[in-house]
């Protein structure tokens, strides 16, 4: 691998180009198929990259067309976005060993992140930057002198969430990510991070897409089909969509894998007026049910929404049922969380300030969980369970989930990082039903008739 | 579990309602919920049912609703139907640990199997179906009564098929299969027989279906959209489709995969004519790249096809390889084998004919192989590999098999028995590539690029 020095020129680093910078002739260092030492980073960072296609099209966007379903929305293109929790380590080592966790104990952990990171938004890009797993995908320095849009605000975020989750999964499991950087030849990018076989994680992916161009005809179709009214110059429709997408397998069946996504679309019309809306949700797929654990995911996620409106946690909680429900098996994939897409108000800013809320949570409604649960032994029988259960996880992710249908329908999709939330391992056993009042068998009586846990 | 005595007032048995009989008030005994023991039958059988749906489609039948592709075809509601292979496990005892077959050992068991067999068709229905591995899904009366009818022949066949298929399987593994037969509540039904892992093989499955009743509007206007021309009577199109399919998962990396399928399908029109056609295919789907086997599995397909017409196997071949092809990944499922559908000529007696001889293929095609590499060793990286293999597998299966789609998407589905096809375990592996020059790599060429064995 090749090193490329990270350094405060920025120009030099990574460009892009996007229809909202209108950039021109920016050089391009770095470039696919080389690897960076990233200076200044907390720890050395070496990544590949691929030049491949994107993944348009994150966990819970829609696309009619793909999707085929009548339920489907807004989200054609759009992809994932999120905000930062800084302190995720911090909040992990202090709970690390710690197996019995009360549910105040756990909710206390939310407030002090918030606290710490309310004002990380301010600092300086490039300061920021070097805390990521990898050079974002724009340009530093159109980062920059961008920096109050939308778009860079909001790649910052899903860039920050990344690196936060990643650090707090490496401190728990003790392994490494490793970061893969790719190019999307219509412009845009990735940047994939994989923990595969790890201490604590069977599976780890942490994926974050800047993608952008012109609409397709089709997409633009679609999307008018919805009742949009798109106006595009010279009949076309600059676009540029983000996010950040996680789904991580634990070994031990006892730590559920947890799923999370937060996307921000924009669209430029004819006027150079911008649509935009934010999706995205965070869900909990366990293999058995811990009332303690489901309430302190949901209690988390609540405290996260209700600070921006109180029907956020009630509507979105059950969004998030719905979605996730796998049909022909007449159960959820798991014991939900929230989902929601089309957030387009009440302002951009608030809109914003809610999806930073809940990207913040990611760590504090996950990692306490995971520690507690570290160290529970666990029988063959147990592991077989959660073999199956991860059967029916790629089912929902390949015949159900919009994002993956979607992503895999796109000639030129980086197929490795959308089908990295499929678990290392599954199993299909025939006709598997578990005996009436053992714990497998709660834990479909949970799937089948979702609960209201907060 | 309850047990009916399988006797020869055969009426007494199992009925069922199907519009091309016409039968009414025949009793029903032996429902879904009790179980069999099947007089005559060389082995004692036990079998489970369950009152759920039916598998309206199976492996390579087509709908365009369901599919959402270009490439669908006439297949709505088609499943599947086969011949007859009674030597198979003479056959294999005979092959047991023989483990280098030459080409000309392999191609004398296909006249063999041919010439044994040729007048089973004209045996007694009652004292065929004492082979069978559950009575048929029609009751034993009405299919004597409707001995020259295509739909008890074709019945007759898939079940014999089943039952020669499983026989061989046991004898090589030492296993049992589990039987399941079960119901479909708006007409018809079907028999699963599972084995699960067994010594040779991780997971097993062979499924017969026989289902009728009225199309519904939806699947009539996919039908008249693609050409066909349907007259009803009141407005009603009476249907019934039935067939063979089966996927074997063996636990040696070096005995492949195979799966076939053969199915028939019948429409009555306001005239009371009929409208039918055959589908089917045998595909192989090795973990690793042995030509030998692949010119036996070939080879016996060809010369089966060659008896019927000189096209049917270099145009059938063709359609295999386009059939299964995973997208997204580049790659075909398997080395392929035939596939075909919408056959309606040149005469019923023919097309049935040609797909008597491909089903009688199944045994001849398959146990060799199996037999061959039996004792086969081989290490933690290979039994990986297959695991890699299998997770493609799986997205084949969920992603684009228009059968299984179908199924997951039609309320009433018996979901077990469509999903029985997917391997016991499967893995996946992010950025998966094997290394320049090995035995993987060589397996990967094969796949991206389609070779002719014969």
């Amino acid at each position: 691998m090749a090193t490329v020095v990270f350094i405060k020129n920025a120009a030099q680093v990574m460009s892009r180009r996007c229809f909202m910078y209108n950039l021109k002739g920016l050089s391009r260092v770095g470039e696919c198929h080389s690897s960076v030492s990233f200076c200044g980073s907390r720890l050395p960072l070496t990544w590949s990259s691929r030049t491949t296609g994107v993944r348009y099209m994150s966990h819970g966007t829609a696309s009619r067309s793909a999707a085929g379903g009548r339920n489907s929305r807004r989200g054609v293109l759009a992809l994932t976005g999120a905000a930062a929790v800084t302190t995720a380590a911090a909040v992990a080592g202090f709970l690390a060993n710690v197996h019995h966790f009360q549910r105040a104990e756990m909710a206390t952990l939310v407030p002090q992140v918030a606290e710490e990171e309310k004002h990380q938004e301010e600092g300086d890009i490039l300061a920021r930057c070097r805390g990521f797993m990898s050079p974002p995908v724009t340009d530093v320095a159109v980062l920059q002198r961008r920096k109050g849009e939308m778009c860079t605000r909001m790649e910052m975020l899903i860039m920050q969430t990344q690196a936060d989750f990643c650090k707090a999964l490496e401190k728990v499991d003790g392994g490494t990510f490793k970061v893969d950087r790719w190019e999307r030849k219509e412009g845009g990018g990735g940047i994939s991070c994989v923990m595969q076989d790890g201490k604590v994680f069977e599976k780890a992916g942490v994926n974050v897409s800047v993608v952008f161009g012109n609409l397709t005809e089709e997409a633009a179709k679609q999307m008018r089909s919805r009742g949009k009214v798109l106006k595009g110059k010279d009949g076309k429709l600059p676009f540029c969509a983000m996010g950040v997408s996680s789904v991580i397998h634990p070994k031990n069946p006892h730590i559920p894998t947890v799923h999370f996504n937060y996307r921000y679309f924009e669209i430029e019309e004819e006027d150079s007026s911008k649509q935009w809306w934010f999706g995205g949700g965070t869900d909990l797929t366990p293999v058995y049910v811990s009332k303690e654990d489901a309430l302190h995911f949901h209690s988390t996620l609540k405290e996260a929404c209700d600070k921006h409106h109180p029907q956020y946690y009630p509507d979105f909680k059950k969004w998030c049922d719905r979605y996730f429900f796998v049909r022909h098996r007449g159960e959820t994939r798991g014991i939900g969380g929230i989902f929601f897409d089309d957030l387009d108000g009440p302002s951009q800013e608030e809109a914003f300030g809610f999806v930073k809320s809940c990207a913040r949570t990611v760590v504090p409604c996950y990692l306490p969980i995971v520690y507690k649960h570290l160290n529970d032994p666990f029988t063959a029988e147990e592991k077989d369970w959660q073999q199956v259960r991860r059967g029916r996880y790629v089912e929902f992710n390949l015949v159900y989930d919009r994002g993956v249908k979607f992503g895999l329908a796109t000639p030129g999709s980086r197929i490795e990082s959308i089908l990295m939330s499929l678990p290392l391992t599954a199993r299909w056993e025939y006709m598997h039903e578990p005996a009436l009042g053992t714990r497998e068998a709660e834990m479909l009586e949970v799937l089948r008739n979702p609960k209201e846990w907060v």
